[in-house]
């Protein structure tokens, strides 16, 4: 059954689920790209590279599994930080490129988008710095087995994967006998060891006086939010999430506290966890940013962590306390009253509903959106460990389109008007404006909340408050829609006061269009959510005073 | 005589005549960030790091030497691309990066800007690929000399070379003795095998029947630009340029005849260099895309090579042609006819004035402007191998703040009004767009020709004439100044058609005026200057006929 090299490539990807690829053209790919649409899948097309990375990203954070196609040098060398960042984050993302003809770079010739050395392997090499597996497809003979390997692992480790095509070898054919067993991962395997973990993790449970849950976000990659949602379901056990697992799991049942902020938190909640003789903590990632520098890991002595590759068991105490993060109602505000951010986070959460994908750009948003109350089957992205400024529009891109064929699949919890809301502050939008465009070329659900506080006020929080280098440019940012090409009455609008907010809400089309709508939401520089960004902040006075 | 870190470094950096620096702030560089101004440096902040870094190259290609501030991780990983592009095609561009504090990588701890797993050293590593020097400042008894020996590298190579700066050594103290001493590159010496090869070199040249010079476009590292324009006015020998050595010379003496195109020149001209018995070739580059597919490199036997490592001496030919691109006026054109690119170019190149730099993206615009005539002082950039789009934007924001800076220290040869002219192909622009803001926030004097033909028109010459993936979302252009925060009453236009253009030449404000101007030239989606995309165009609808 003989197929073309990128006939196999592309029905492998749309094995896994994909239904559309990420990417930018150039002259080592364009006969490749020939074979997407053919394949049965969208070609998005974004402005960049980096900016179709991070959608791809996105894309693979909500589908399982995202793809992009770069070319040779400058393509690829400009996805590197997104790349990095899905390795950090665990976003399973297969990054394709298009290389020289084998022939070129077998005589070392000296070739355009290089280094005019003769040295081809550099990129490569870069890549093997940030992908967990890297294959160079250059032997028909074995290219089938090379592509599985490297989407298995990518699969396995929910890391970005590196692979090269050179231009001569993409209709080639190979043979395609494997296309008729999907990938699987390997077993998990019945042993003895596993049988006595087991056991003494059963043995604890059954022995708990007061027992919590935590799920942090490599829960996600780990592919065991169904079993977690039923877990916490069915013991009713007091559950946190931590940054980066907000929103995996139903935040609408009681016995969920939200985010656990350790020395952040407040004292009752706080020493509730401190004294929880069993925390089960699924899917941790302790990192400075995701636990509070350090904070809100639990004790050892009480834990069990469930982690990509390992359970492990401490030693071993009871009480019972709620915090739940309470809606704000608008009616309990003075209308005429600026906006600020210790209310907006909390009354933003009233605009949400099912299976909405909200997105808080690393900066305020980030730490805002931390504060929403989610209704059922929202999904939450913040960087919590990569923080890369720039990579939540893009992200929300990929988000969107992978929500879309979701929903027209009927694979979405039966839920038919969810969009992609995306909170993002104003320098951030300046990294990756330029992949609006793609969203409204795409026609995308997407309403994006543009957080003008006048610069980087979460590096002025950190330092620098004063300083002329965490400004940026003044733009028009209500303008964006009509340059990148939206219908000239595409919603924009704006909000000062805590009344025009509510009438930007309350507005029909921003509630319940479709496409893009765009709110310029105006804070002052030196506000930020309630939290760590207000005790830098505050340090930083007390030092000038 | 003790001074701090960052001011030894900032020091150094004006001490070799930089006067600006661009970056992004970030976590781990602001204190760095805190010393840029009180050392007399302009700090430039761009949207992003790739075109931060794209900004340094194009100011290291007019000032001899460029820096850019990122910090660790996110926001080095993003400026990846442009690094390898300053290396592909020798801008000297120092890369500084702010990195987290020493206790902190010591004892790997898991903090946010990595990859959660204590690893502190892939970002340098990465780096190695695409530098030629790299130091991480860490002994404050060493960093001096270390800071001098990296600088020195960037120089010699002019390539770029990577410094990290741990974010708890900004404001120590090192020994400044060091400064009173400026960075020199070592001096050539006089040796009994130099006298040879300089002797056989004088003699080649007295016995010469039909010498010719070719100056590419590596002369200009090489800093030998001055000793070449004598040497081609004292000899008056025939002289040519490739598509990396444009603008290098003064192109207005008579005996300069523009590129030499190889297989894609005239007959005349392919003869009278083959026939040449003696070739000067000063600063070779080699690349396929510089050669015209190898196509232009002068015959060994005849040649003697001066690249910057080597003399390069082969074997031994005469006559006398001339080919001048002759300029083309608007008076021998029907003004109602649709523009093209075939005549565009010499047209415009009635715009040039003295000094200007004019900047051809990547695409047919690249191409086009290897075809405009001139003036004295004028320089060019087009990338020849790393050929990366998005660069050219952010390019023309650097090399115009380099333009302004030697103008008002009046080193720019008396001259007073130059310009820096972008043309730019649409999807390019795409790229980069953002940076517009940075050139309008620091008020340069930029005019952008917009060249709008629907889409990766280059990548449609190449592959895929008719293909969905060669198109771009659909912008309305002439928006992004308003959006990036220009007056209102900025200069904005467009032509379709040969009157139309004439008419925006014309215009005072255009020609004369300050700050940003931007045109948009509609053109045919596959039309290309003459040469090899044509050619490329051409073959493909013979395939498909």
């Amino acid at each position: 059954m003989p197929v073309k090299l990128a006939e196999y490539l592309f029905h492998r990807l749309r094995q896994l689920g994909i239904g559309s690829i990420h990417g930018v053209p150039g002259d080592f790919n364009l006969t490749l790209l020939d074979y997407v649409e053919p394949a049965g899948l969208r070609w998005v097309g974004n402005a960049n590279e980096l900016n179709a990375a991070y959608a791809s990203d996105g894309y693979a954070r909500i589908k399982g599994v995202g793809a992009l196609i770069t070319t040779f040098g400058v393509g690829e060398l400009s996805a590197v930080n997104a790349i990095a960042g899905a390795y950090a984050e665990r976003a399973p993302v297969v990054h394709i490129v298009g290389t020289p003809e084998r022939a070129l770079q077998d005589a070392r010739k000296l070739i355009h988008h290089a280094f005019n050395d003769g040295e081809y392997r550099r990129f490569a090499q870069i890549h093997s710095h940030l992908t967990v597996a890297q294959t160079n497809l250059w032997d028909l003979s074995t290219c089938p087995e090379q592509i599985d390997e490297v989407l298995k692992q990518c699969l396995l480790h929910s890391r970005p994967v590196y692979i090269e095509v050179p231009v001569d070898l993409v209709d080639k054919e190979v043979c395609g006998e494997r296309l008729a067993t999907p990938i699987r991962l390997p077993e998990t395997t019945q042993s003895a060891a596993r049988e006595s973990v087991l056991a003494r993790v059963i043995e604890r449970i059954y022995a708990a006086r007061q027992p919590i849950i935590v799920v942090d976000g490599e829960s996600r990659p780990l592919g065991i939010l169904d079993d977690l949602q039923q877990l916490t379901q069915i013991t009713d056990w007091p559950t946190w999430s931590t940054g980066f697992g907000k929103g995996l799991l139903n935040e609408t049942l009681p016995n969920f506290h939200g985010i656990y902020r350790g020395s952040y938190d407040n004292t009752a909640t706080q020493r509730f966890v401190t004294e929880a003789d069993l925390v089960l903590c699924f899917g941790p990632h302790h990192s400075s940013s995701n636990t509070f520098n350090y904070s809100n890991i639990p004790k050892d002595e009480a834990t069990i962590f469930f982690t990509d590759s390992a359970v492990k068991l401490g030693t071993e105490t009871v009480d019972d306390t709620y915090h739940g993060t309470a809606d704000c109602p608008f009616s309990d505000i003075p209308g005429k009253e600026a906006i600020n951010q210790d209310r907006l986070w909390r009354l933003l959460a009233n605009f949400l509903r099912p299976g909405d994908i909200v997105l808080g750009e690393t900066g305020t948003a980030g730490f805002g959106v931390r504060d929403m109350a989610l209704p059922i089957h929202a999904r939450v992205f913040t960087h919590v460990t990569w923080l890369s400024i720039g990579y939540m529009l893009p992200a929300a891109q990929g988000a969107a389109l992978a929500q879309e064929e979701l929903v027209l699949a009927d694979d979405y919890h039966g839920l038919k008007d969810a969009r992609a809301i995306l909170f993002i502050g104003d320098g951030s939008f300046q990294m990756t404006a330029q992949e609006l465009a793609t969203i409204i070329r795409h026609k995308l659900n997407v309403v994006v909340f543009l957080i003008n506080n006048d610069g980087y006020t979460v590096e002025r929080c950190i330092h620098g408050r004063h300083q002329g280098y965490n400004d940026v440019a003044a733009w028009r940012y209500l303008r964006a829609p009509g340059l990148f090409g939206a219908h000239d009455d595409t919603f924009t609008g704006s909000a000062r006061t805590w009344e025009e907010l509510q009438r930007v809400l309350d507005n029909d089309t921003v509630r319940d269009g479709t496409g893009l709508r765009m709110i310029e939401v105006f804070l002052d520089r030196e506000d930020a959510p309630t939290g760590p960004l207000l005790g830098y902040l505050q340090s930083q006075r007390e030092r000038e005073a």
